[in-house]
Parts: C-alpha cells; structure tokens; sequence
C-alpha cells in the first residue's frame, strides 16, 4: 500500500554555490552510476571551506530525511592533500565526506557503526584531480553506494574519524554561556543555548552538546550580548513590531535571536564563535 | 501511448535562499511523505518576506505548470502568529501557503473552489516549532497531498482568504497608468501595463487586472518613466544597440523596460510600486 | 541487471539566476511534455549574456553526463532578433540552444553529426514571446526530445554553426602564452594552458585547442602573471600555506591559479581574457 522510492535518495551539501558548474558535473557523475536515484540539493551555500558551518548544517538536517539517505558532502579546503576521503554509515543513513571533521556534530549525538576510507581507484574517477575529488572520489562514491554496491566494498575499513571541538555551552552562577553557532540568510542569530524545557526536570540540553546535567529553573529568562543588550525570550519574531529584536527557541530547539523584519548579525555585529548568555532569574 | 508521470510534481516557492538548508529540509520531508514525487523549485529568491513579490510569481508560473502540480509556497513574514496555514484547490492545482494574500494575485482570475485551514496536527511534525512552518505544516501538507491525501481531510473548510492590493492600472486621457510589479534578476522592469492589443476591439487588459473596458486606438505608443524618460515600444530589448533602454510586450504580456545589456530597475532608480504610464497618440 | 532510467536526463544552463521564476517555468513547461524526465541544474549562474563562459562550462561539463542526456542551453542575449533557435546531435548527446557561438567551444573538439533549426510551431508555445524562448522554444525543444521526438522532426536541417574565437595558446621561446579562460566562485583562476605532460612526448594540449605539436620538456615550471608574479606549479592549493598563491593542473587538465583560502581574480585584479604565461626552465 505504501509507495516506495524506485531508487535511492541522494542529498548533497557543499560549498561549491550555484556560479559554477561543479555540483551538476557531481550530479552527472551520480546520475550515469544511479540512473533511478532521486537527488536533493540540502545546499550549496556552506561559506567556502567553513567546516563548523557543514558541520552544524548537517547535524541540523540530516534526521528530517528518510531512512536509508545517502549524503554527499564535500566541503573540502584540504582536498589533494593527505586528508583522507570516507564513507561511514550512521543512525539510518549513509554519509560521504573528506575526512575534516565535517560529520562531527551529527556524531557527538550518537557515533557511526561503520567506516570505511575511499581508497579504491574502481570506485573513482581516473585518473583522479588534486583540486576536484567532488567529482571524482565523492560523487562516485554516492553513486556506487546509490546502485547498491555495499559499504564495505567502497575501501579499507577505519576506526577513528577527525573531530571539530563542539561549541560551548557551560552552566553560570544565573544561567548559562555560549556561542553563536550559524548565522542564516536572514541574519539571524543561532546559538549553542539549547533544547531547554523548564519542566520540572529542569534544563535539558542538546543532546550533540555536552552534558550538563539538571537543575531547576523559576523565574524570567532573558538573553544578553556582548554589547550589554538583553532580549526578553519571547515565541516567534512576529511577535515583537518590525525592527524589534527578540530572542525564541528556534526550529532547531536552539534559542535564536532575530530582528523581526530586520538582520540580527548585522545589527548586533555578532558572528560565528561570539558568546551569548542566558540569564534565568528567580 | 502518452507516458505518465509515477508520482506527483511538487513545485516549491520560498524566500529561504540558497544559503541555508530550510530548503533542503523541506524537501525531505516531502521525500519522506511521497517518495514517488518530483520536486521543481519554482524560485527561492523572493525578497525576505515580500507578498507581493512572492504572489507576482506565481500568477507568473503557475499556468505553465502540468495539472495536479502541488505548490507549497512559504514566504510567511507572520509565521507564528495568528495567521492561518491553508491548502486550496484552485483551477487544475493544489496550493498550499500562508493565508497572508500571497495566493491573491492568482486567484483574482478566478476564485478557488476549495479551501481548508491546516491545523490538523496528524498532517505535521510536532512538535511544530514556531518560526519554521515550511518544515513542520506546510511540507508535510504537500507531501501528504502528493502522496494522494484528499484536501478536505488536512483541516476544516473555511471561505475567504486573505488579499493584497492588486496593482494600479488605470485609464487617463492619452493612455494607462500603472506601476512596476516586478523587477527581475537583469534589472529588468515589469509593470502593470499589460495585455495591450490594438486590434478593433482596442485595449484588452490582462485577466488579474480591473477590468477597465475597451478603446478603439490608433496612433503611436510610448512608456514614459516618472523622470520624464519617454521609451518608444519595441519588439524585444536585442532590437535596441547595447546601452539603449527600450519597452516591449514582455513574456507575460505586460509591458516590460529594459536596456540591452544593462540595468534598467539601477538605471531608471525604479523599485515595486513606481508609477509608469503609457502614452496612446492619435 | 543494470537499472535504467525509465525516462530521459535534461541538463539546464542558462544565465537566468536563482532570483526568477524563469528556470522553474522552464522545468514545468519540460515536466509536462515529458512527465518521466529526470532534471538536472547544471548553472543558473552564468553571467548575464556571457556566452565565453557559457560555452566553456559546456565544454567542462558534458563530458560527465551520461550518454543521451539532452542540455538545453539558454544564454541568449539576442533573444527575440534574427540568430536561430537550434537542436544539434553531437557525440552521445543531444543539445538545444541559440545559434549564438555558444555550442562552439565544445565542437571544437568534434563537429556535431546533425543540427536542425527550431521553426516549427508545433514544437513550440505560441503566441512566442520576444523575450523568453526558454520558455517557449528551448524548453519545449528539450521537452520534445526527452518524450521521443527524433531531432530531424523539429525543424529543418541546417548544416552551419556560429562560432566564438576560442581562447588562445601560443609556442613561446620559453614556454606557452595564453590566457584566464574562467573565475569560478572561489576566485580560482582557470587559464588556457592545458593538458600539459611533462612525459617523453612533451607537451599534450587539450584538443580543444588548436594543436601546437609536441615538444620536450626538462626543468622547472612556472606560471607567470601580467604584474610579474611568478608562481610555482604545485599539485593543489592545499599544499601552500593559507593566504598563498599557487598554479596548479586543476580538474579540467587546465593549469588554474589559486590561493588557499582566498579569492586570486581579485588578489591579482584578474578577469577572463587576461593574459597568462607559462615559463618552462632547462
């Protein structure tokens, strides 16, 4: 009763944009291997060679996508040089990437089962460029894997993978501290301070965060930056008039804080790394 | 004989970029929901925001589209708030958007014949967040109609729909006046001048615009700008040498300024919402 | 045992942007003609009316696709004036563009075998445009092929192409002159020096440029620029320091100028066209 896809479901996250041709030359190599595969761009604007960025893009997307999902991910400064090239799976799905701590995030949250170094010149383009293995190692790699061909016949199996040090998230004396994350299209502001329920059991974080254990919470909350600006945490940015800032809990459980109508990061000069605070009173 | 489509097309339209992965996202979950479906981004360029913008591009593309093509359309500045998500059926198609007017300029050639709320949570992702609606309420609804849910089933039917101001047009002694509507990536200026035949029957107007009735005409037509600019009315922009500003029939039979090879919205410093007139002599 | 596709790969470059609705409506007028074809993005990006750039990233880019994919190619600055719509056969694949040059970097590697003019209605949306044959012409030309239609059917056969002046590479005294061919988004530098081995046989050149013979090679490479900058030829940006200039064979088998982790077109305030150098000591 229930339709199932003919072929498999490919997404592909790089920092390639949409000036050029690479990421279509990545989707021909795709399509000649997996001609029934279905492919999705999750997107092509990663800041060029911004690790933390696919990091946290990923980590945010891949569980919205269906089982058995393969992802393509090639945000590679370091390409042609030793860093090596992987395919692993993890949770339901398949991943494909350099080597440079891109999985990371998406791995603090639980680690992948299996791991495989892309070392085996069948599976690749050749002969293979120093600048474009997009093309000619990843892209065939999510072909092949596409087309059925089995994880561990991609190359040598691996144990460790690189990894990106996590955002902060500590507790304070009236709250808690962390850092801006990602900042979106809109300006807006994501922060490490996340997935808190003032429920009964107290704070509970994000689970790719470090525990920090519970603790019981009453009183107003309030974010503040390192201007001295204090946003009251609200719902929505509709919330507030146009122009007026505002913090809420974010799709991503994550607080976020945004300028209806306006751009936050350019507002508030705050970027990637800066420290944010939530202070709880009461 | 005539070959058919597995699955459902599902055009999407947003004002979420291509920096993020909101996109992408969304995507996925109507993967998940209709693994069968083809996905075609109509455009995710709309200005942040921008009803009018995002309601001119869709009475602009839809009637290019095959029948049953869902659209999910997501430029929802009130995401939040107390503004309704809806599905209607309109002419051949399902659309599904904000109730904020985006759906106006469209359904001024004709009303829907069905509309219903979405607030049926068994159609969402809960727990829905509240600034990301895309993901949580309106992909799951075109991925459940893609999937061949009937429309009355994702919420209660309701009668009217938000509208937004339909563009100026009016008659004056020698000729229209209207305004731009819409500026395109090359700058160029679409207004609302449109439909303009000189046959016998005189001047028919486009079927979203007041009805203003006919006039026989004769005699010479001009574009004039608001800075006194008068550009006679060519067959394209390739007519006129490079550098030159020209007015034509565009492809959406409005009438359109451009300047070959250059920037007419810079040019001219016209935005949405300038008056143009057309000048009839004889 | 190999899985087909059960309908036909089209390929879109156009210089449209991401901003408009152009591209989508092209793909709704595709999808409806030809329901089971699969869609891929191969640029939005071009810059407006650059038909160099267009043509070399057809050139870079049709060899990955598989054997029969149809590209429909809409850089068209002529649109609407007396340069013909047409649809040739060349190698394994069929492409549909404006008569404009366009096609001519990649014939310059083989001629196409067949090439008809598109000027039969039936094929096309009427009333036409002036402005906007992607929409009425090449997509339904793209649309036609991927349901069946034989080219011969489109319209008549012509046996001329226009050509564009293709890049240029000269024999020096002590090496090779040629010039930037491309800026992609990373400000990568990509030259016509190309195809070079440094092997018994000398200098291979990618074929298509006009042929220079071969010639021995011994010593040192290295790429000089019009301000005196002399750069080493290395094997990939990832192997200088950030922030330093390097020349490398990048993926097109094309000596490309970088530097790792910044933007060399506007370090070194270079453009298509541009003249490059490469020195061979010994």
């Amino acid at each position: 009763m229930c339709p199932q896809r003919a072929g498999s479901l490919v997404a592909l996250l790089t920092d390639f944009g949409a000036q050029d041709t690479y990421v279509g030359v990545m989707k021909a190599v795709i399509a000649g291997l997996a001609p029934e595969a279905t492919l999705i761009d999750l997107s092509h604007g990663v800041r060029q060679g911004d690790l933390k960025e696919a990091a946290f893009k990923l980590w945010q997307s891949v569980p919205y996508f269906p089982p058995e999902t393969i992802f393509v991910v090639v945000v590679d400064p370091g390409v042609g040089t030793e860093r090596r090239a992987v395919a692993v799976r993890w949770d339901k799905y398949h991943l494909v990437a350099p080597d440079n701590g891109v999985l990371s995030y998406l791995m603090a949250k639980s680690h992948c089962s299996q791991a495989v170094e892309l070392n085996d010149p069948q599976f690749q383009l050749v002969p293979t460029s120093n600048t474009f293995h997009g093309r000619d190692i990843f892209a065939p790699a999510g072909g092949h894997l596409a087309a059925g061909t089995a994880l561990e016949d991609l190359g040598s199996p691996i144990s460790e993978l690189q990894e990106l040090k996590l955002p902060t998230l500590t507790l304070t004396e009236d709250g808690l501290a962390g850092e801006v994350v990602h900042v979106d299209r809109f300006g807006n502001l994501i922060t490490s301070l996340g997935r808190l329920r003032r429920a009964a059991g107290g704070l509970h974080l994000s689970p790719w965060l470090p525990m920090l254990g519970a603790r019981d919470l009453e009183g107003d909350m309030a974010v503040t930056l390192p201007d001295g600006a204090r946003l009251p945490v609200g719902r929505t940015f509709g919330d507030v008039p146009e122009g007026q800032p505002v913090a809420y809990l974010g799709s991503e459980a994550l607080l976020e804080v945004a300028i209806n109508g306006g751009n936050a990061a350019e507002h508030f000069e705050l970027a990637v790394g800066d420290p944010v605070k939530l202070e709880i009173r009461g």
